[in-house]
């Protein structure tokens, strides 16, 4: 079983509902009502040592700030500014306090990065380290984005270069040797990266951005996703792919736009933006937050997904990361 | 380092603020505001197979249930009432996707008697059966009772009798064996708990009760750190005993209001009531809820803990449950 089969499994299984529940289960974040003109939302996550995070090609206050990051993001793709998180943590019968406190620092100083609290949390004994975390945010209930609004026609984009995290994570295991200043470029990316609530927020206020998620799985992936979600299709005809990506994939032997598709963690945000405003909407964005927003494709009424390269329209298969594959 | 150091420790590291939380580390659960008027509260918990539960004497449907309750009781402490909850949960290489859906199941089913919705989770692999939930829920801002409220001369009382769940515990591990409606009694409270959420809000909404928490650590542990936040000390006098826990001290060997003062995860509540309001507290909680609000002893100005038994007085020390001991 897939872990999206797996997710919809469980889906169709807590079908309970509250009235105050707007969003649940398939967006990057649940959403809900606490009074008439509020939204709240919320985002969890699990690390595991070992599975997602490795001390040994990265320091436990970077994991910290990574953890706290993945989760910003979540909140970012809800046009939501985050409020508190809470930290559920396991630790191993020798794990030292210190490397506790280490990975609490990393996840603080992400926290003071973006003006949030970590406000709660529980400890336990665990047979690896494990981190689970919630990050809840807020949002006005006109400018929270879903997945779900994409319609044809649609601009694809994202706000930023793919492929950086990807390259960091090979640089940081001695798959890949990039020159100093991409090697910097990309292992910054990998561990610690800037989620885009910014963006977001200015994002999720324009009427004109029709869908939105975090791409934290790989483009081909996350927009796969969103497709499903909006019943759409989309075609891709250009993968902004950052320099360290490029260097990467050159010196590995393979396609950098392939590189980058595939490479997830690179917690940009991927919106569709009514096509006639697109301009406007990323002369916005570069106004008020310096980032440019990519143009990647095009939303399609036929729900393929198809990449354009050199001229020649190509199936697009899901090829980011899938936990259970 | 102890469970409490640590998690002193991880307080002064996160001292981070948002002008919206209200309540961070340290109570049953932290408290934002959302707007003016509303209060929203969050708590977590990190469930680790063969730390915090074992296949061996639970369904692993009761052990989802279990787990939501724990988190309903944290949100029932802070007088609020469950909107949702997120899961992330770690699976095994091994583990069926059948018994995924299992534990969703009893989580959900506890969510349903309780009105909840399972809102988001997050699915990873790990090296044992984790769980880590998360449950918000909505209070008015004048409900919301602290532990940091108790007041010498206070009453201190239970939402029910102590111990059930502790012997039902050494009945599933074959430790006791009880006559068969105490065991049914004893196992019921450990397995399928109903946590106190409309006692709680009953109780949040009395100006008289002054303090509330809920008592999973144990009675002794538990109100050991009411007193701290509180400033105060306490005096018990009376430890109501579940007839089932009553039953399992004798077989044991064990005094009955030893092993129900140490007996976490019995998910009652403890509050501190004014006492001359405390019989017309009780009589409310019995009046609309049919349960008896147990009288434990008395809050006192001195910080020490003591109990006071057949005439003498003892030193109390805490003697629940301790993670990190």
């Amino acid at each position: 079983m897939r872990e999206d089969e797996l997710v919809s499994a469980i889906d169709a299984l807590v079908r309970g509902s509250h009235s105050r529940v707007l969003v649940g289960i398939g967006d990057d974040a649940a959403v809900w009502q606490p009074s008439r003109s509020h939204r709240s939302v919320i985002t969890t996550d699990m690390l595991v040592e070992g599975v997602h995070f490795s001390r040994a090609w990265m320091s436990i206050r970077d994991i910290g700030w990574r953890a706290m990051a993945a989760n910003l993001s979540d909140v970012a793709a809800m046009a939501a500014r985050p409020v508190l998180a809470t930290v559920a943590l396991g630790m191993m019968e020798d794990t030292p306090p210190a490397d506790v406190l280490e990975l609490y620092a990393g996840m603080q100083a992400c926290a003071d990065a973006y003006g949030l609290a970590i406000a709660g949390g529980d400890l336990s004994r665990a047979p690896a380290l494990t981190l689970a975390l919630t990050v809840v945010g807020e949002v006005r209930a006109t400018d929270c984005t879903l997945r779900s609004g994409a319609r044809p026609g649609d601009v694809i984009a994202v706000t930023g270069a793919l492929g950086a995290s990807r390259a960091g994570l090979a640089a940081l295991r001695g798959e890949v040797t990039l020159e100093p200043a991409l090697a910097a470029e990309a292992i910054e990316a990998h561990a610690r990266p800037f989620p885009r609530v910014r963006e977001g927020r200015l994002l999720g206020a324009s009427r004109n951005v029709h869908a939105m998620m975090d791409c934290s799985d790989g483009l081909s992936t996350d927009l796969a996703r969103l497709c499903a979600r909006s019943g759409v299709g989309a075609r891709i005809e250009n993968v902004p792919v950052a320099a360290s990506a490029l260097a990467a994939a050159r010196k590995l032997g393979q396609e950098a736009d392939l590189f980058a598709l595939a490479g997830g963690e690179d917690f940009e945000l991927l919106v569709t933006v009514q096509a006639r405003a697109f301009a406007h909407v990323a002369a916005r964005v570069r106004a008020q937050t310096g980032r440019t927003l990519h143009r990647v494709g095009v939303v399609q009424a036929d729900e393929a997904l198809v990449m354009v390269k050199q001229g020649v329209t190509h199936p697009l298969t899901p090829s980011g990361w899938d936990h259970f594959a």
